[in-house]
């Protein structure tokens, strides 16, 4: 994106780009049919549990002035208005764990001062908000967003890492919590005797490690080895809910032989019930605030905004990477303005605004990116079952798939020349397939596996629509009216789906991945290489990713420590923001350059569309995976990222295969260097059908050469 | 073994090939040094903890009368006479759960009648003793164990999956009583009011699935990616016990706010305690039994001979399998008879005798091939590095470890024609060396690669020795000494433990896998070749194959539902002796023999020694594993067997690789067949040292392309 301050141009950009594709979005979502489910139940629950337990929290922390039903609500609307008027789709709305700590410190100063106090708490937030919306309204006009480029892997992945910490903290409190006396609840006396009080801390350690394991579990259930495939495909796409259900079951066995109360559940007024209403009427009372406070509302405003910039922005281009070739363009300003608005709506109506949340909306894009590759799949198979039907040769066949696909692209002026995926391989296999001369047989088995081959075309896509969004949107405002159901999952639950998010968060974070290289025994680092797209291994020495690693874990633990600290906490976002300047002026002078591209992954951004033959499975078996799995594979454990299988440079394509084995026969590493982070090369030989394949592999011979030598320990 | 059933021959062959090995299993076992603590430890704890437990089940159905304190004098005396005296030192003994389930259903018995009553329990169960072991000696001296060669797979595995659910069931039954008021403890009133019960109940689950879950990842440790090597393997070899210490030291954690007794442990008197006398005095009530008992004490007895008979010479067959490549004989009718003695002992003092036990035996025997992989592992390589260093050529090296090999051999008429895996590979290795004209090049890290190179040529090997047998079996008498100490271990941390050895008893049990295999999708049917050496599947037909299992299933349900009749249910060892005949006579009639062949591994009992380099690895990385691992997922998972990666047809040696890979491009299979169940053919490049290797992975076509049909799905 070109670096545009002009006023409103970044806005008109973004605008008349996704009024090209506002029709589609909404067409192609409902042509999608009842699949849209699996992705927007799987999102519903990932972006309204969490908004429940803020509710929770928020509740503890402001003495009941705001609750889940605020936040729900907030999400809801927020999430309704962004989906349909929003520029940017995949993006998902909600209040998340920063704003939840901001009104907390908020409130913590507000609620000792006399001419505010608790009951002004909301009037003050109010300001607060309009304040914020200002500021934004400021920055999406002038363009802010234009430096987002800037916003490189350290920064977005460190604030990534500091919201999975502060799932994981907000987990293990919670469990913690169960074993003491709750600060507010409903629960029998005996509930609160001590004994009762251990057995339901100890409860809750089973239902949330129950949930935490079984839900991990489910995620993978696509290459599980038990149970018919549409079933484990269910399992993997509804498992995460159905196990919530689950263990909200569990919770009941014992329900005759304890009292009332054991185990906790969720508490929050019915959005019917009295003590609920308090809030929306909040903005009559905005004039009754003391001048000095309304202008004082400026300085957590300007934090605020740091921070919903930050993020809104940082949440978007997170759900917008590189690997999932997304045809649609992005709308940073845009959305940054509706933020805007949405802030001070959420304000006047006394109600804590939602923003772009991490990890929901990449895992949105995530999901859609599966559903997008079943919705292809089908297509793709039956065309090609009836070409071959129609005894076509291999080249017809091609072009009839070809002709198939791109009848799937929706025709856009944006869209990127039209899927490499398909393509590429396309020479490749007809290459070998002519050298045989395939190409006017007809098409057999031996020659093309329907079932197999067409996943080796498949490239990686998105289904990029609105749908999916609206609907889980009022699925959460749905939450409200179904409170007396919700109220009967046990806390215990929730804390356990946090500590999942956390984890579930973590895969393709290459932070954390480096972090667990510093754990890692030399002879095995090579090991990185095959899970994710990890260059630097190769190319940065161990020392320097170390020394980096250790400041970028310095600095998450300072920005997590400050959000402990009373009312100053307030100040973290600036400590994020603070990173975008460090890391372009201050990091270039301590670390070489080169070192610090590998590192922050601009070399990544610059990746190539992969597609799926390359991407990596543990069984070993590349040739029998069914076609959820590799994806799985991609998107469960490298948040998009594949690392290169194949090199750039030497490919099976662009030479014979023959000559590529015999190459292996000389005793050195031949001249002809592969790219420095070609971690293995494969070749597939059609015809693949029989299962057969030939693989060359090559472990980069220093870290390979280690880990020889310790291997004998 | 020949079937003689000359009296006294096979006892006179046992001794006789015994003791020519008998200096060196103490010399061989010494000369280990303090490695020799690994299985020792390993085997201590797996065969302590359940003969404690059992103590405690015992204690509970003979109320008091026999307690843990004689299960484990009588596993420490027993042991220590077996490994001394005994034949085959790989066998351990101790109390099991048939015995327990035996007692019960004999003080069951004894208890109603007026004139034996629970006075009386222990003479009449000397008495059992005394004929039971007249019973052994007989079947002993006539050389019945010759027929052991008829107790195949469907009757070992039967009874092996057996025990795993007797485990089981005392594991899951004793979490549950956690929850009830325990029928004999010391724990305080409050500690059995209805709320400490619930979260006493809630706290053992924490700790037993804790256990079990801790326990069987640290049996994986040495495919960690994290960590150090000393210490993957460090956690691979001592994990399970560090465990059972670590959750001990966890039910410690919230002392201070439960009351005595949270959560429950152990409770058994210390053998110094005036109770535990009762017994030692047992000879001189003998007389005052009625004749009628002491005759009717016959028909147990006989129960209890079949009992033995069978469970010792099964644990004996199991922990001798062929793929251990044992180098010394065995001697199942002299360990009969010893056995026979060790009853008499046993039942004249009024302890519960001991036999060989499953799983720990096969266990043992495990652990002592990880531990002779590790010696030879070092010689070897050493004597690689010093001829390297005065650079010889292949062929020198090659002489020299050979040398330095069958140095580590102890030379014995027993001995099988040395060691198929050195030779095997060497000509492989120098064939391929000779054709580049290696041979008489100084060798190098190129051609050969000491650390890895030597693990493919290292056959699979046992440190057979008596030393950890006598050495396990002195520390479980320290046991007794150590009561105080071990009351401290909580219950559920047992039943966790308990649950953890059923389901490591379980990987490799044929019959458990093919169990597996009715749940498997059929387009996933093709992984149980890659893991198991599990020809089956594509020799027999699937129906045949879910046949047989269910009827094995059905009988091994009878057998488990008969011990839950109350005195009938000493019957069961009968039921368990049939499966041998019905095997034999029954079987045949309802399946082809050569299915019944396949189905009850009669060509697994042929297969050939197999070496590592072939070994399957979940990682797809054959190359970059460190030594243990190899060994570790064929015996933690396989119980030693290995699926044949090579066909014995097309070997890579017997024909140029060259060759072998033109032959890929042929578009149809081959006309030359390989063998039926080749699920791999693998070929190694030498040059190894670069990592570099070709693969031809071939699934079988049959189970591949449904597997492809039916992924679509």
């Amino acid at each position: 994106m070109e670096e545009t301050f002009v006023p409103f141009r970044g806005i008109k950009n973004d605008l008349k780009g996704r009024l090209l594709c506002y029709k589609q979005d909404w067409s192609g979502g409902i042509g999608a049919g009842i699949r849209i489910l699996a992705p927007t139940t799987y999102i519903f629950f990932a972006s309204a549990i969490p908004v429940i337990s803020f509710g929770v929290q928020l509740e503890r922390n402001t003495n009941g002035t705001l609750t889940a039903v605020q936040t729900l609500a907030s999400t809801a609307l927020c999430g309704v208005i962004h989906s349909v008027f929003g520029g940017q789709p995949l993006l998902i709305l909600g209040v998340a764990e920063p704003t939840v700590l901001m009104y907390t410190f908020m409130f913590d100063f507000a609620k000792d001062r006399k001419d505010l106090g608790e009951k002004l708490f909301l009037a003050w937030t109010a300001w607060v908000c309009v304040w914020t919306s200002i500021l934004l309204f400021l920055l999406a006009i002038l363009g802010a967003c234009s430096i987002i480029n800037r916003f490189t892997r350290v920064a977005g992945e460190l604030f990534g890492l500091l919201i999975a910490m502060l799932f994981m903290q907000q987990a293990i409190r919670g469990v913690v919590e169960e074993f003491g006396i709750p600060k507010r609840g409903n629960e029998s006396a005996t509930a609160l005797l001590p004994s009762w009080r251990f057995g339901n801390g100890m409860f809750a350690l089973v239902l949330s490690f129950g949930l935490l394991l079984t839900a991990l579990r489910s995620r993978e259930a696509r290459s599980w080895r038990y149970g018919a495939g549409w079933f484990r495909g269910f399992i993997a796409d509804y498992g995460v809910p159905l196990m919530v259900l689950v263990w909200t079951g569990v919770s009941y066995i014992p329900a005759n032989d304890v009292p009332k109360g054991i185990p906790r559940r969720l508490i929050s007024p019915n959005p019917w019930s009295a003590g609920a209403y308090a809030n929306w009427t909040v903005i009559k009372d905005m004039g009754d605030l003391p001048l000095i406070y309304i202008i004082g509302a400026f300085i957590p405003a300007t934090m605020i905004a740091v921070l919903y910039y930050f993020d809104h922005s940082v949440a978007s281009q997170l759900a917008q990477q590189k690997e999932f070739n997304l045809k649609k363009p992005s709308s940073y300003h845009y959305d940054l303005l509706l933020l805007g608005l949405l802030v001070i709506v959420c304000g006047l109506i006394g109600i804590p605004p939602a923003n772009g949340v991490i990890p929901q909306s990449p895992m949105h894009t995530k999901s859609l990116a599966t559903l997008k590759h079943q919705l292809l799949r089908n297509k793709l198979v039956s065309t090609a079952r009836d070409s071959i039907s129609k005894n076509a040769n291999l080249s017809q066949l091609y072009r009839s798939m070809q002709e198939a696909y791109t009848e799937m692209q929706t025709p856009l002026v944006y869209q990127t020349p039209a899927a490499l995926g398909l393509n590429e391989l396309k020479d490749s296999t007809i290459q070998l397939a002519s050298t045989k001369g395939y190409m006017d047989a007809p098409v057999d088995g031996a020659i093309f596996d329907v079932d197999k081959d067409v996943d080796d075309l498949l490239p990686v896509e998105v289904k990029e629509q609105r749908v999916s969004n609206l609907l889980q949107a009022l699925m959460v405002g749905c939450c409200l009216a179904a409170m007396p159901l919700l109220k009967k999952i046990p806390t215990a639950v929730l804390w356990g789906y946090f500590a999942f998010m956390a984890i579930e968060s973590l895969p393709g974070n290459q932070f954390w991945e480096r972090i667990l290289l510093l754990f890692t025994a030399p002879s095995r680092r090579y090991m990185v290489l095959e899970e994710y797209h990890a260059t630097f291994v190769e190319t940065v020495p161990f020392k320097t990713i170390a020394f980096f690693t250790l400041f970028q874990t310095f600095y998450l633990l300072l920005c997590f420590g400050i959000t402990w600290i009373p009312i100053a906490g307030v100040l973290f976002p600036l400590l994020i923001m603070l990173l975008v300047p460090v890391r372009q002026y201050l990091l270039p002078k301590v670390f070489k350059g080169a070192h610090l591209q590998d590192l922050d992954a601009a070399e990544y951004e610059e990746a190539p569309a992969i597609n799926y033959n390359i991407s990596y499975d543990e069984q070993g078996n590349t040739i029998n995976l069914d076609s959820g799995e590799l994806l799985d594979e991609m998107i469960t454990r490298s948040r998009g990222e594949i690392r290169h299988g194949r090199s750039p440079k030497v490919t099976s394509s662009t030479q014979s295969p023959l000559e590529e084995m015999k190459s292996v026969y000389s005793p050195r590493r031949p001249e002809r260097v592969q790219s420095p982070h070609l971690s293995e090369i494969r070749l597939e030989l059609s015809p693949r059908s029989n299962g057969r394949q030939v693989e060359i592999k090559q472990t980069p011979s220093p870290l390979g050469r280690t880990s020889h030598g310790s291997s004998s320990s």
